[in-house]
């Protein structure tokens, strides 16, 4: 199964190809440039390199949250219109999801931790033997405090692996608690759209127009809207 | 220091951007079209993503070998170009060592292979603890046997991480002889720019005439060039 993949969930945009697993090709940007400008451009080249179109591809996958709002909304849509013009299906994987696929494998917790701003991070925890990451809780979003707590109440001794960008500024809080705790190497540390099709290859695609992004919390607007 | 970097030492190519150690970008292929067709397609999307030119980049590196002969003279070739038309530096990188920056630190041996061909293996070993990998033995063509042989002669216990398009082929091996072995998730599993910027970092740039290629075997024409 040939799976195009989008990851803008946050500072970083990456566009991949994977085939059963493969990884035939993958345009990653650290920019700083918006998603809006750079995510189609780097999905055009990323297909004519490979001698592409979006009819040879089988499933579309995008980061559906959390993340940046805008970000996930602009990868969504994304492969929403890649998908509905060449008649195909979608899929929107959970980002935290798709960051657990990138460490190694053995018997290891994986901790994605995106800064959520607000004193947050987003975060889901999995423990990583072999094969595909196992989930131990829903995506959310929750302070440092909270995710420290609730690691150093569970410990079976395992290791910590932190990744994301809010990984760095983790890590001295997991140690200060007594944790065996690592930062994933610079390689995986920051999502990836290959991470999303390892993840997308176990979803059941829906249509374009089922697919909806999950935000976990309300948008700043909404939150900030007066009531009237 | 901005590092420009290519790597096509084998199937897959690939190009990356590297600021201080941190990615910029990365476009990777691994399409099985000719180096020489994409490399030069994929530095320029590259460097246009970011919206930098050669004359913003401080030094050009390549996978300098080993490697596939073919691919090696190409990245070199693309390198020389660049540098020399925007008056730049180069350095060319050892392919394993540039290999050995992809995988998870701790306490482990990384052991690039790469197929060589009549049953060989080009390698290099190094001790990973943090920081830069320690270079354990000069790049070499070797056989497997030979290689397993001399890790089982030396083991103190240590896991070896196996990386490279022939590290599925050996691990078995590995394990046969009773050494702890494993193979390199898929997300760093094959070579790319990224591990040859972050490498080139520690080398004394050179200018573009001086760079040469580090074949390791005489080519095969050279090899089977009759006597006259």
């Amino acid at each position: 199964m040939r799976i195009f993949a989008v990851e803008s969930s946050a500072r970083a945009a990456s566009a991949a190809v994977c085939e059963d697993g493969v990884l035939l090709g993958q345009y990653f940007l650290n920019s700083g440039f918006t998603h809006s400008v750079t995510l189609m451009c780097m999905a055009r080249d990323l297909l004519r390199g490979l001698k592409l179109t979006a009819g040879d591809i089988d499933v579309f996958a995008a980061a559906g949250g959390p993340g940046s709002f805008t970000g996930i909304r602009i990868g969504v849509a994304t492969v929403k219109g890649l998908a509905w013009g060449a008649g195909k299906r979608v899929c929107g994987v959970s980002t935290p999801e798709a960051m657990a696929w990138l460490p190694e494998a053995g018997n290891r917790i994986i901790c994605p931790v995106m800064d959520a701003r607000r004193g947050q991070v987003y975060n889901a925890v999995f423990r990583r033997t072999d094969g595909a990451p196992a989930r131990l809780c829903e995506d959310r979003a929750i302070t440092i405090e909270e995710l420290v707590g609730e690691a150093a109440s569970a410990r079976g001794g395992e290791e910590f692996v932190l990744i994301g960008d809010a990984a760095v500024m983790c890590l001295p809080r997991f140690l200060d608690a007594g944790l065996r705790a690592r930062v994933a190497p610079e390689a995986v540390r920051q999502q990836c759209a290959f991470g999303v099709a390892l993840a997308a290859a176990s979803y059941t695609p829906v249509s374009p127009g089922e697919l909806r992004p999950n935000y976990i919390r309300a948008p700043q607007a909404e939150r900030e809207r007066p009531q009237v």
